[in-house]
């Protein structure tokens, strides 16, 4: 890669940068040996955004495919010398906007650094580079008779590098927890080129400040991870499977906030809400029964996991609500199915907005009471499927992106729906990040002196504000 | 609390504060308004070190008993606008100096801001003031139906603050985990005397960086926790206990590598090797048989207890190991108690370093050879008794530190197990935290560029370098 000419966009940047570069000896130039670097439009224009919806992109100057940590580096101290934006990327499966490019900037894909370096079964750890991707690796684990538990909807396709960059949730964290549970140690390029290691192999420590939890769910702001020790667990049992059927979810909800107050034991509580079993229907029928208003999927993989059922079976006897229990693997596999089902659903019927809110389990038959009330007022229709048992629901909101009316109530009641988490108790984010898409609610959710603290961290890590700019916090680079 | 003098100790470390505030108009003094301040010296010697051995602690001017986070907030805004340095303090039980006074502070303890805010048991979470004493509270969520699991050897003394400001660990976290995983939210004030919320009450959330991450494990170097929302978890059954004796401690490390590479549900692993049997005998009566080289000491609290110990005698057997399982609580009582007497029973040995290296299980074998043959060597007593199944072990060293020759013997055999560890593909300190004592050997376990990232973490959240200077970090103020 050679140093841009000043008649680039990416000029505008660097100023400074290269005005103390012209007073300086040069230093030898990084080196790319083995990444593919490119500017080609058409590769630019297919990396430059993430998966979200109303999140703007800007204009790549150039995509650079690293290979190794040394790619990593080299395009991070080119970048710190030129004063160039860096966007990190794995396969853009994020719903902020995280991932989208800023104007003039290097584009960097984790992609192809995609090697699971070793499974250890003794110390139930593995170790990998950030392109693998979740359902590689998983299966990879399951070989060697170990469980890696953190499993997004995106698993078969998005990368472990951006699942620790967005600590990403999933089915099994009512029981397993989030990707952050499983990250021990990690390789960060810093800013300005710098590699170093955080954390640890073994299944304690506490020698020194916990940067590695610093950059799990920092969304490539903080650093690169080139390099991550995860932990596994024992394979669990093959789990079994039983649907619930509600007339209301703010009934369902309300057996939930019983159900979560014990110990259920239960891999899986996830519900869909009356919105979201009709979009099921509309693109491929679950086999639910007629005029049901919500159902609870839940799972156990314990080795009591018929008891647990049975537990849940007789909860739900109690709330009125019918309960089919699945009654091999491959009924289970089309009950799961319906669940996951609903994102392909809802994205066939319109334009989407996927928001992503956590409350306390208590306020979960407020929330999806609100919710509906939102959808009536606005006309829209809006699903709520998630993850019921963690209080971290999705309700979608489904509008004609060509109708600037629908477009501009759309909007609202995305913002209606963050507010009611706050207001709740809840987060803005439970596990799909800030990005672009939240950073102004997250200066509503942090109190001004943790949104300080956020920005001398961020200048701490990154001085010259050349990483991820604008995306989580608001740079002078991202505004 | 009125303004130093310039003749008070602290005024040597405010000579640039000082010449700074003489030339601007005085802000309004902070208030104490229900803090309690003493210079009293007797009452200042008691509070200046906290449980450790050979760390120096010195001398400071005044100590703030807290009682609200006003009082807190109000300190560190006295103690930025004066450079003055403060230590925070819980009950001093920390084994590494991290509590010790530095010449001229500030002592700022946390002891009586002692009260639970609140248990929640539908979201399954606790609130607390930094002063609760871990057993204060874990009966409290007893009570409650709920169990805290965090359980340092000091819980029946140690403070929740405390706990949290060292990422404290102990016997149940081969199954639970550490403090770390249960601390969702706090309240910090941070160097300027500024306060803030970090985290959620929520089951997840990734709103931001983990900030309160950062401060877990802190040990007051980075702000000062006043408030913890923890999470809790539905009280379990009643423990079953089993003890198994072995003829060597690398024998019981080899059975420890097998059962921890399956899933043995154990909620307790502690090893005991041979000296550290002596050390009890000469102490009080365990009821051991004689001649055994190791004691490994379990317990199960699943709901197949009887089936987990089961399966661990089966693989006791399969070593050559006897077993006895505990036929009642009182029995099970007695097991447990004789691994608690291992502190006590090497105090009263004479002068005690005691380490806390962990090293990847598979490894234990090797550190307990190693731990002996340095024993030999030095021809010093060195008991190794540990949190086992997590590769935790507290090797302590005895010695007459009246005696200069076996006071550096003593000094050399400490450096020789940590480096030891680190050989091992260990850490210096598994949950004992770095503190004084270990401040050195933190910048060895770094690489530099992570030291470096530490320190710049450092800088951004306390510019002035005024909290718990010299500890962990080690900062022109406290060097």
């Amino acid at each position: 890669m050679t140093r841009p000419s000043p008649a680039t966009p990416r000029a505008a940047h660097t100023a400074t940068g290269d005005d103390l570069v012209r007073l300086l000896p040069p230093p030898p130039p990084p080196r790319l040996d083995s990444g593919t670097v490119t500017a080609d439009p058409g590769i630019l224009a297919a990396h430059r955004a993430d998966h979200a919806t109303f999140t703007p992109a800007g204009e790549p100057a150039a995509l650079v495919r690293a290979r190794t940590t040394a790619d990593v580096s080299a395009t991070l101290r080119l970048a710190t010398e030129l004063g160039v934006p860096v966007v990190p990327q794995g396969t853009r499966t994020g719903l902020t906007g995280g991932a989208n490019a800023v104007d003039g900037c290097i584009l960097l894909s984790l992609e192809k650094m995609d090697r699971i370096l070793g499974i250890d079964p003794v110390e139930q750890i593995g170790t990998v580079q950030p392109g693998v991707v979740n359902a590689v690796f998983s299966r990879e684990a399951a070989g060697a008779g170990l469980f890696y538990p953190p499993d997004p909807a995106s698993w078969e396709s998005s990368t472990l590098g951006g699942n620790i960059a967005t600590n990403a949730g999933g089915f099994c964290c009512v029981k397993y927890g989030v990707t952050r549970d499983y990250v021990r140690g990690l390789e960060v390029v810093r800013a300005d080129g710098a590699v170093m290691r955080t954390g640890r192999r073994t299944a304690k420590g506490v020698a020194g400040y916990d940067l590695t939890g610093l950059f799990v769910g920092s969304e490539g702001t903080l650093g690169v991870i080139t390099e991550a020790t995860l932990a596994l667990r024992p394979a669990t049992a093959e789990p079994l499977t039983a649907v619930a059927f509600f007339a209301t979810a703010v009934e369902a909800c309300r057996l939930i906030v019983e159900l979560m107050a014990g110990e259920p034991r239960l891999s899986m509580v996830e519900l869909m809400d009356a919105p979201s079993i009709e979009a099921v229907r509309a693109f491929r029928d679950p086999g639910f029964p007629p005029g049901i208003g919500a159902a609870l999927l839940v799972q156990s993989d314990s080795a009591e996991a018929a008891a647990d059922l049975s537990a849940f079976a007789a909860l739900c006897g109690r709330h009125g609500a019918e309960v089919i229990t699945a009654g091999d693997r491959e009924e289970s596999r089309m009950l799961l199915e319906a669940r996951r089902m609903v994102g392909p659903a809802v994205e066939s019927l319109g334009t989407i907005l996927p928001d992503d809110v956590c409350v306390p389990r208590r306020a979960l038959p407020d929330l999806l009471a609100a919710v509906g009330a939102i959808a009536d007022r606005t006309g829209l229709t809006i699903t709520c499927a998630g993850h019921a048992g963690d209080g971290n629901m999705h309700p979608t909101i489904i509008f004609d992106a060509g109708d600037p009316g629908q477009t501009a109530l759309a909007q609202q009641a995305f913002d209606d729906i963050m507010r009611l988490g706050l207001d709740l108790g809840g987060t803005v984010t439970g596990e799909h990040g800030v990005g672009l898409l939240k950073r102004g609610w997250l200066r509503t959710e942090l109190d001004p002196v943790a949104a300080a603290t956020h920005d001398a961290v961020k200048r701490a890590l990154d001085p010259l504000g050349i990483l991820n700019p604008g995306k989580v916090i608001a740079t002078p680079e991202g505004d």
